[in-house]
Parts: C-alpha cells; sequence; structure tokens
C-alpha cells in the first residue's frame, strides 16, 4: 500500500490516523475565520479536518491551532549557531520552515560554505530552505574568503533545498546592468526560481528595473509609506524584527485589509540571546497582535503569505493534504505555545550536541604588537565614532599625542578613544589596518573576534596593543570566535571553529558565553547600552555610513573610497 | 545587448520604451484599488510604471486597463473551432490566458489529441496551458477511441504548456484507491504539478481524501453553501459560467472581502455563438458586478486569482516584470474593451482560416436503415425524457404500436417521440444501440453528429429510418461534425473534421452554420428553447441522471448499470 493510499484510507476514516488533535480552535488562513474542530495526521501529513479519531490523540480542547511559522529572510550564522542547532531553536517558538541566506558563511569558505549550510540543515527537524547569497563579496575592494559569480551559483540551483537568489543588495549593479549581476539573475530566471530584494529608499525607476529582474521582495523599508509604495508595484514586503534592526511597529501602519496578503515577516539577523528569550517569528506575531493587528492576519502573515511568496505549495494553511506542521498554543493574542507539531509529530528535542570538525578557516599567521603600532605622520586623525544603534557611525577629527616618532594616544576631552585593527584571516595576505575608534571606553583590555560583517576578517579593539596582540593570537589559536583579554590574561573566550561564525555547542552553553563577555566588557569601562561584539560585529562593513575600518584602511562611505588616517585639521 | 538589460534600461528611462499606455486608470490587484499611471512596455513585457515615453504611445486617459484574464477551465472543443481559432476569439474579449481540459479529442484520439491540441495551440497568440484528461475514458464501459493510463499522461507532464492532471470527475476512484487513479495522481504530484477537481456534492471525508491527493480545485459546486465549504477546506472554487452550466449567480453570494482570493472564473463548455455574442471571462466579470460584487474583485479574480492558483507567476497583474497581457477598457463595470494588448502588442487577429489536414475519426462503414429497426420484445419500452437544460433527464415507460414484429412507434399523447441511435464509430466495432426519446418533436426528418460526450460516437435522432440512415452516412462521409436531413435530402451540414470535433473554418461561418441548423430544427419540430445539437451532445454520457443511451444500450444512472429496451408495466 503506498502512503497516498494509506492517507486516503485515513481520511475516509476506514482507519484510524496516527494522531488527532481533538476539538482545536483552528486558525483558518483561507477564511480568516477560527473553528472548532479535529485534525487527523498521518505520514506527516494532514489526512482530515472534521470528526476524527486516532491511535493518539491530543486534547486540544481550548487551544488554538495555527499553521507552521515562516522565517522567510534570515542569516542563520548571526545567531552563531549551526543550522542543526538553530533549527532546535526555533521550532520550539513555532518556526517550522525556514528561508535561510547563507551571506555570511559563503563570504568566507564560498562554495564549501554554502555546502556546509545545505547538508548540516538536513541534521535538524525545521525545513530550512536557501537562497543563494547574490553579493559575495558585498563590494569588490573587500578581503573576503571568497567571490561567487553565477557559475559558482548554478551549481546549486536545482537543489530542492534551494528556492533561488538571496538578497540582491547591490541595487545599482541591477539598475546599471553590471554584467556579472544580470548573468546571476538571468541563471536564476531561467530556473524560475525566486529572487529577494533589498532596497531602502530605491525609487520609482529602479524600482522598476529591479522588477524587470523579477526581485520581488524587500525587507529594508525604511518607513510605512515606502512598503506601501512597494507592495502597490508588486513586491511582496517582509515586516522585519530582527536583534540590531526592529521595522515591525514602524512598517506596520502599511498592513491593511485589502493588501495584508503582500506582507511577510522576518528576523534576517537575530542573536541567539533574542531568539531564546524573545523568540523569532513568534516574537513579530505578538508584536504586531500588540501594536493593533487582527491578530488572524497576524497568524496568516507568518504562514500563509511566506508558502505563497516562496512557492511552497505544500504548507503554510491546515487542510488536508499539507504538512502537518503546526502550533498549538494558548491565548490567540499572547501566543503561549504549548506544543509544536513537525512532521506529524509532538517536537522533542533528542539533538547530541557533538562537536562538527570544521577545516580551519582563520589563515592567518600568529602576530605581534608592533603591528598595531602608528608612526606619526601628522597631529590629527579620522576616528569612527560609535552612534547609538551601532551600525551607522560618525566621522570625527581628533588630535593624536606623539611619542619617539608613534602615536601614544588620541586625545579626547569625551571619552576614551580604543584602537581598533582589522587583519585579513582568509589567505594570510598579511594584509592590515590600524585606526581609532571613540564611543566605546574599553580600559585595560583588548576584545578581538572573526565576526566582522561582510567579509569576517579579524577584528580586534583595545586601548593598549599589548592585550590586542594577545586577544589577536588567542582568536588564531582558537581557530575563530571572540576573546577577552586584560592586562596579559585570557579572561574569557566562546570558540566558533565553523568559519569562524558558528559552533554546534548546546545554545545554552554560547547563551552564557554571551553573558558572561558582555559582564565583562561591561566590567572594563564599556557603557551598558552598547553591545561592544555586535558593535566590532559592524566596524569593518563598508557598504554603512559613515566610516569604517576594513583590512585596507579606513572606508569614507560619502566619498564611496579609503581616506587616510592622519587628517589636516 | 541581452533582453532584460535591455528591459532594465527602458525602466530607467535611459531608452524608450516601445509601448506607453499613457495616463491609464490601472486595476491594482496588490492593494485593491485603482490609479492612474502611464504602463510602459518592452519586449512582451511590462517594464516601467509611474512616468514614461514611448516610441509608441495611446493615451488611455479615461480608460481602465486590466491584467488579461484567465479562463481557468475550458474544453475548447465545445467551442466546434481549434485552438488556434479559439484564441483569437477570447482575445478579443479580453482572455489572453486559458487553461483548457482536452478532454473531448482525448477521448476520440487519445494522445494525438493532445499532441494536436499542444501543436496547434502555439499557432494562436492566447497563452493555451492544458491539464491532462484525469478520466480517459469517464467511465471503463465507454466504447471511446483511446484508454489513457498513467504512463500515456506522463510524457505530457514536463511540457512546459501542461500544467498538471484535468478535473478527476471520478472522485469515487479516488476516495476508493482506485491504483490506476492512484498511478496518475502520484505522477503528477511527483512532479509538483497542479491537479483539478470536479466533485458536486462530495462530503466532508470525501473531499479530505481529494485533498490528500492534493486535487486543490473544484468547478461543480452545486449550492454557495458547498462553495464556502470547500474554500474553508482549502479549495479553490471556479465560479462556471458556460453555455448550459451556469453557476456563477447561484455561486456568488459565497464570496466575501475575507475569501475572495479563493475564487476563480471559467467557462468550461462554451457554445461558439456564445463566444461571439456573450463572451467568456469578460461575461463572468460582468455578470458578477451586476449582481452586486465589488468591480476591482471581479478583475482581480479573473487575472491574479487563476494566475496564483497555477503558478503562473508571470501574469495576473499589472506590474513591472509581469507579461504585458492587458485589457484596455471602458466602464468599469460594464466592461467596454477598446483594445487587448497581448504580449506587448496591441491584438490584431491576422490569421488565415485554412484547412487542416486531419486524419479520418470517423472509422465506421456506412450502415443500412435496418439497422434503426427494433423487434418487439414487449409492449412497453423505456424511453429516455428530455428535461429543461437538457443534461438530465428522467426515465419514462412507454406503450409501443407493434407492425409484423417490429416496433413501429412508441405512443405518447403528450409529444412526439423519436428514435435515437447510438453507433461507435472509433473502431469499427459494429456495437450500436436503438431507443426511444420524448421531448425533442423531431418530425420527417433526422439529425446526426459526431459530437456525443464523453466518447462522441455517432448520435443520431430522427421519426423515420430512412433520414436517419441518411444522416449517419453523411456524418461518416464527411469525416464527422452536424448534419440535418429530411425527406431523403441533406439539407445543412458542418464538418468537424478534427476528430469529429473541431474545425479550423472562420468562426463566423460556424456561427452562420449553427444558426443556420437551428433554425432548420424549429422548423421540422423542435421547440424553441430546446438546442436539439446540444442536447443530443449529452444523451449519450451515462455519469449524468438519470437515463441515458450509449453504443451498448440504454444506461440507467440510478441503477449505475445497462438496462434493457422493453420493460413490465
Amino acid at each position: 500500500m503506498n502512503e497516498l493510499t494509506s492517507k486516503i484510507d485515513a481520511a475516509m476514516g476506514r482507519i484510524k490516523a496516527e494522531l488527532v488533535l481533538k476539538d482545536a480552535f483552528i486558525i483558518n488562513v483561507f477564511t480568516q475565520t477560527v473553528e472548532k474542530k479535529d485534525i487527523a495526521i498521518n505520514d506527516g501529513i494532514i489526512v482530515g479536518m472534521g470528526k476524527y479519531e486516532g491511535n493518539h490523540e491530543i486534547n486540544c480542547n481550548g487551544f488554538f491551532v495555527a499553521p507552521g511559522f515562516i522565517d522567510s529572510h534570515v542569516h542563520i550564522e548571526s545567531s552563531m549557531v549551526t543550522p542543526e542547532i538553530f533549527s532546535d531553536l526555533v521550532i520550539k517558538k513555532g518556526v517550522t520552515t525556514i528561508i535561510a541566506d547563507p551571506h555570511e558563511i559563503a563570504n568566507v569558505l564560498g562554495e564549501k560554505g554554502i555546502e556546509f549550510m545545505l547538508q548540516n540543515s538536513k541534521k535538524g527537524d525545521a525545513d530550512i530552505f536557501f537562497m543563494l547569497p547574490s553579493c559575495v563579496p558585498a563590494v569588490d575592494f573587500e578581503d573576503n574568503g571568497a567571490v561567487l559569480e553565477a557559475d559558482n551559483l548554478e551549481r546549486f540551483i536545482e537543489d530542492p533545498q534551494v528556492l533561488g537568489l538571496g538578497e540582491v543588495m547591490d541595487v545599482n549593479a541591477v539598475t546599471s546592468g553590471n554584467k556579472k549581476m544580470i548573468r546571476k539573475i538571468l541563471m536564476v530566471n531561467k530556473y524560475r526560481k525566486s529572487l529577494d530584494g533589498h532596497c531602502p529608499k530605491i525609487n520609482d525607476k529602479e524600482l522598476n528595473a529591479y522588477l524587470c529582474a523579477n526581485i520581488r521582495t524587500d525587507h529594508e523599508c525604511t518607513n510605512y509609506e515606502e512598503a506601501l509604495e512597494k507592495v502597490k508595484n508588486g513586491m511582496y514586503v517582509m515586516l522585519r524584527e530582527g536583534s540590531a534592526a526592529r521595522d515591525l511597529k514602524k512598517l506596520l501602519p502599511a498592513v491593511n485589509d485589502k493588501n495584508y496578503s503582500r506582507f511577510l515577516f522576518c528576523t534576517d539577523d537575530r542573536h541567539i540571546e533574542d531568539l531564546v528569550d524573545e523568540g523569532s517569528i513568534d516574537n513579530c506575531i505578538r508584536t504586531a497582535i500588540d501594536e493593533g493587528l487582527d491578530a488572524i492576519k497576524a497568524y496568516t502573515i507568518a504562514s500563509f503569505n511566506a508558502a505563497n511568496c516562496y512557492n511552497l505549495w505544500d504548507r503554510g494553511a491546515i487542510s488536508a493534504g499539507m504538512k502537518a506542521d503546526l502550533v498549538i498554543f494558548e491565548d490567540i493574542k499572547k501566543l503561549k505555545i504549548k506544543n509544536v507539531i513537525k512532521n506529524g509529530k509532538v517536537y522533542k528535542n533528542n539533538h547530541m550536541f557533538k562537536d562538527i570538525f570544521a577545516k580551519p578557516s582563520v589563515n592567518v599567521d600568529h602576530i605581534k604588537e608592533d603591528l598595531f603600532k602608528i608612526k606619526a605622520k601628522g597631529k590629527f586623525v579620522n576616528v569612527i565614532k560609535v552612534q547609538p544603534g551601532g551600525l551607522v557611525t560618525k566621522k570625527e577629527k581628533r588630535q593624536v599625542k606623539i611619542n619617539e616618532g608613534l602615536v601614544e594616544c588620541v586625545e579626547s576631552k569625551e571619552e576614551v578613544v580604543n584602537k581598533i585593527a582589522v587583519i585579513e584571516r582568509h589567505k594570510n595576505s598579511g594584509k592590515h589596518s590600524v585606526g581609532f575608534i571613540e564611543g566605546l571606553g574599553l580600559k585595560k583590555a583588548a576584545i578581538a573576534q572573526t565576526i566582522a560583517h561582510d567579509s569576517h576578517n579579524i577584528i580586534v579593539l583595545g586601548d593598549n596593543d599589548k592585550d590586542m596582540e594577545i586577544a589577536v593570537n588567542n582568536i588564531i589559536s582558537n581557530n575563530g570566535g571572540i576573546v577577552f583579554v586584560s592586562e596579559g590574561k585570557l579572561l574569557e573566550y566562546l570558540k566558533l571553529p565553523i568559519g569562524g561564525l558558528m559552533t554546534s555547542e548546546n545554545p545554552s552553553f554560547v547563551v552564557d558565553k554571551i553573558i558572561k563577555l558582555n559582564s565583562l566588557a561591561v566590567k572594563f569601562g564599556i557603557k551598558k547600552e552598547v553591545d561592544p561584539f555586535i558593535t566590532l560585529g559592524f566596524m569593518a562593513l563598508p557598504v554603512i555610513p559613515e566610516i569604517k575600518i576594513t583590512s585596507r584602511g579606513l572606508f569614507d562611505y560619502s566619498k564611496f573610497s579609503f581616506i587616510d588616517l592622519f587628517t589636516d585639521i
């Protein structure tokens, strides 16, 4: 007897279903109503809605059941755990399908990084689909680990786990008809797969060009009017609630009775402690309802809309024939999750957290503190000034104190100015640069890490060269991660052996390490409202204003070019 | 320069678009609004919405523009013209995409019939997609021209013109797990293509079984409550407005603000004179609006919903990147079509109506009038009584007048009782049967035709055996079609050389012939309210109540078996 025949037998009531959720209040995305019914499940599929008996039954009287949630755009790497571990984390939050863009690991390991994500994601229970990273490297003057052109991506495109091309951040490459970008787009269009956008403040004509390329989603609206305009023009707009970027409340006024089917939820970049504490898409649903969105619409946006957008016809609704990915919960507004059904079974985490063997990704020789010494070429330097939020910076001029031809320190009445350096770590090229950063205030200590968007070179912060040397050398020995050093001693570290970005450790272990690292940071002078590790992660990203540092030097966003550390008054 | 680059150039305004529709009131299916914009078109694709200049411009000030309409389910054969000619007929009505089920021609010519439809449809300008006929023959005791199993269908399934499996009429085969049907379903599911349903009055558990097979559309709801129930369970419901079956007004109360995205329009079976006079999907839109449906919803149902249902992501909305299939019209409620844009060009019919060489499909030797003589085996016979509408019949008992051991005629106080016969015509098997039919009232004449659902054998009606002989022999000589004979003379005929179902003649010629045939029918006794040709077309269809005649004899629907012509009192 084939599977379909046994499902039909169960649907017809000729055999008992394996599992029946009895008397559930079901979120019906087709009619935008709630109705009380049994849900019968066999072989991981919903086989019947109505009155059914099962070999195993769960009394759902008084409980709601929604289709499993879908995170429509996420960089798993931002959680610092592998897809397998991430899967466990988010299923508990009701997220049964994930559409991930392995942009970070691809910047380090290229095709091998994508292969790792595809393979490792099969070990988790969530369905993890991938959008192939479209912009590796993000800009062509970056020292990252790999270059991915259309040919490199095409070998993945027919994989059923691959849904299309990830966020096309380089809007200009599209609108100017850049040949390499056009080849990527044509390749994906040939296979009739999806293309994700990334187009803050795009203008009308650019948006039309973008749509001609079949790029039909965006998660970077800066205000609700922009979201409305994009929806009007035929895009799906993602309401993002990440850890750093939290747009949901700002964009929600764009959603109305007539257009709500064109919105999705996503988390984009979400830190592990937020996933554990606040949740994932469940947090989007709660926040949206709390802000006044009709609850059924919120559950529809979280499931059905994303399934439609990405052509995932086997999920996103509670109906016979659909995957039995279901969230059982109390309180339609507060979404208190009781159980998650994944592939027809009550989800229970039974992962063993064992080490994954990872090929070393930190390819650089140990350094000496001399690397951080700066010859005084003038009296003034350009300094990176950290702004609230931690992504955008300001360019400031500061006077330096010179001692024996070297810069001893930067003078600032306001705050402590630290040294910051970026060291290329993919090809042992020896490239590095040193600059200054104001607004973090680290004292008698150094922090180094291999998370530095998007090229993920080693970035190090400190108030003395010796601690900086020790921090960097520990990062190299650890094969990536985060370290905290003070007065010559290694005080705390988190190893991220997979590409210097991820670990396969237990999430609670990771969260514990993050908490310890953050409390050390506060103890050694970092302001409470700043997360120095996340801030450092964005200080090497040249595509965000106003001044950043890469392994090639200081980068001025407004000039879109590198500038000298030293400057005139 | 590749096509995408030139589209991007036009979108960015760097080059002039080929065609611009200026200042149109655009039906926006994403936001359910109307907005005034220009639509710029290049290479058959919309490249821009906003303000554009074109090499050619059409002033649309005061006119509306809607996405090209989609007929979500139609048997082209019912129009009696080829797909190429059908294309021309319906594009003029705004229908730019057709989803056809070649069920009729497949019953005559099998795989060759499907091949013909696929090939011929490429000659028209409309995009004609196909659902592979799932039930050929409709029942296993039929003398049709072909049997199509999963293996016969699989060779077509990867054709981009093929969207899936056509209406699965045999609900029982699904719910009982019939092996041949399950194989067809599994084959289509394997390729992730769509499955159409056909399930009037299906019960809850059967519907669940049907949905387990991924059958997700229905066009046979008997009332609006049934439509609502199907939508609630996750089906798309088609609001059908055919020539015989007109369900739209009856089902429209099911459509509301929350569920309208789950409805489609279809015509199913539409005669050529109705297509010419009333229209196609344009008629559905007008009728729906006239019945009170919000106009924008009507245009959305006619385009966007069908595109979503069948995963036709390149159409169904007016947006950059979408196909430039557009309907320009006056009066949002009355839909007075001014122009249709197909593939970016103003549609102008430039077809040459030339004969298509068709292999003879009427494989039967000429007959003698003796074939129609009936030996008297009793005093009473079962008679087919025609009901208003012409599909459903009633079984009546009537006394016969006997002469020299043969039935001379049937006595009926009410009406003239005609002879009706069906002659197998695919395999020259000699199978035939003769019976009686009341309610048509043909006098001194005979009508024969090769349209007789679903097996399309020769069906002949008459009040005298000689005229019936001449009619049948003319049909055979003509290689199919319709003939009208009176008192030994052939008065009128329409040749349908393609499978005995279709012609490649000019529609106006066909309509003219139909009008002449119908007026002859009235002249020779047929009631004005009855279309004898359409009625005859359904008298051999055993799956509709209550009594029908096939080449194997009289069929009683309630017993679901053949019965004797003669009966006790």
